[in-house]
């Protein structure tokens, strides 16, 4: 059972200040044979009464050379201070540079290491007041002369890696927009179909957690480009938002009416 | 943060004995103005490597005067408790009599009575073995001269209740379910439209959680006929179940791949 204080999807009554403000809302990261592709909503909250924007994208690139996307969610307060830490050691020339390093997987290191030296600094602080250390990365990109690679990265620091056979990774609030992601991608979609799946599964997540919402930024990497590729930000009440609610209803409304029945329910 | 050794989605390891068999797999069931529509798996576990199966559905019948049914989930110890207590004063014309009770919500009263009884009992000795008191429980039904309704029994022993707005309630493995629920049924749809969409939900699930499973039982019950409708129970391998799968999965894939693309796309 979390603490009487943890933030655990309780919403605090009026007055209550002790909830921190996070970004547990969805983002979604995908590896396929032609690229990349991130997607992430930018709401923030601190109880329903609260909630607001912050950018959960941030890249790391160096055209013709480089190119990382660091997604994250948890609290607000940690996955700032880990992004500044890397932000920090650009061109440092040091250990976390993410500027120098020289795989995507000495990069994820990185991201990890950082999350740990927040961590060491603010977990005991937190646990002292009831609320659990809470952030979780998803990283991606390519190193010239290597793989394109994409990482989740957890609260502890350590991270699981996507793969042919299971070429998405999730963080958030994953499950609502989990099974139409199931059904449709796999490594050898294109980017355009993982775009418009991405925006498919934020729309069942955003119609069944209000939590979640626009703006969503989506940005595309092509394979062995090295630079950033397609970079979109769909506000509220943009109308492809509106027309992908209205069409995928319509169709999944319609597939269900026409599905068979079977015998044993013509008895009713 | 959950006690080391709480039954929280962790996977336990070999010769792991503490965690207790649990059914937090899932159930639903529809409050519609046609009637009353259950839906729940069968199984149950325990770690991954101890899966067996227990009925979750109980029904509790009168033909002619009132029709009952309970549906469960969590620790398995928890809710055999309830139901072995409910089934005990039965016909004693005693205050948790299903048999004797006057209304529907004096019923729901009495099952979290009964799961309040359970607590008493069990829950000091649970949280001695750092394992919580998990139990929730799908109700409804009707009885003579009253109005058909559903609840939902929190852990706590109290509980909410469907309506013309809400006219769904979830236990277990809630989430991958839901979006298609959400986007077909309304209280107004027929009792085969909520048997159908229920199955959908299951193969959502079940797609995405391999801890639900069939055996899927389903009850249906027609307002005020006042006893057991069509009863159900679409074993692994069932036609209809593989039928669905097949359906299902090709009419989404067809409608994503027939989506308008968004102008922005065009430049990718």
């Amino acid at each position: 059972m979390p603490a009487p204080n943890a933030p655990g999807g309780r919403i605090p009554g009026p007055g209550y200040t002790k909830i921190q403000t996070r970004s547990m809302t969805y983002a979604v990261g995908f590896l396929l044979d032609h690229g990349l592709v991130f997607a992430a909503d930018s709401r923030t909250n601190a109880g329903v009464d609260q909630v607001s924007l912050a950018r959960k994208i941030t890249r790391f690139e160096k055209p013709g050379e480089r190119f990382m996307a660091l997604l994250s969610s948890g609290n607000l307060a940690i996955t700032q201070a880990v992004i500044r830490q890397l932000m920090e050691d650009l061109d440092t020339g040091e250990d976390g540079d993410l500027h120098a390093v020289p795989t995507m997987f000495a990069a994820a290191r990185i991201v990890g290491a950082a999350l740990r030296n927040v961590y060491e600094v603010d977990a005991e602080h937190l646990a002292e007041q009831g609320l659990e250390f809470n952030a979780a990365f998803i990283f991606g990109g390519q190193v010239e002369g290597g793989e394109a690679r994409l990482f989740m990265i957890y609260s502890a620091g350590n991270f699981i890696e996507a793969s042919v056979e299971t070429p998405y990774l999730q963080i958030g609030e994953t499950k609502y927009g989990k099974p139409i992601i199931d059904r449709t991608i796999t490594h050898s979609s294109t980017l355009h179909q993982a775009i418009k799946c991405a925006l498919l599964s934020f729309d069942s997540t955003m119609r069944s957690n209000v939590s979640v919402g626009p703006p969503i930024d989506i940005v595309a990497y092509e394979r062995d480009s090295l630079k950033s590729g397609l970079r979109v930000s769909l506000a509220e009440g943009d109308p492809y938002l509106g027309l992908i609610r209205e069409y995928w209803g319509g169709a999944l409304r319609q597939a269900f009416y026409d599905m068979p029945d079977p015998d044993w329910l013509k008895s009713l």
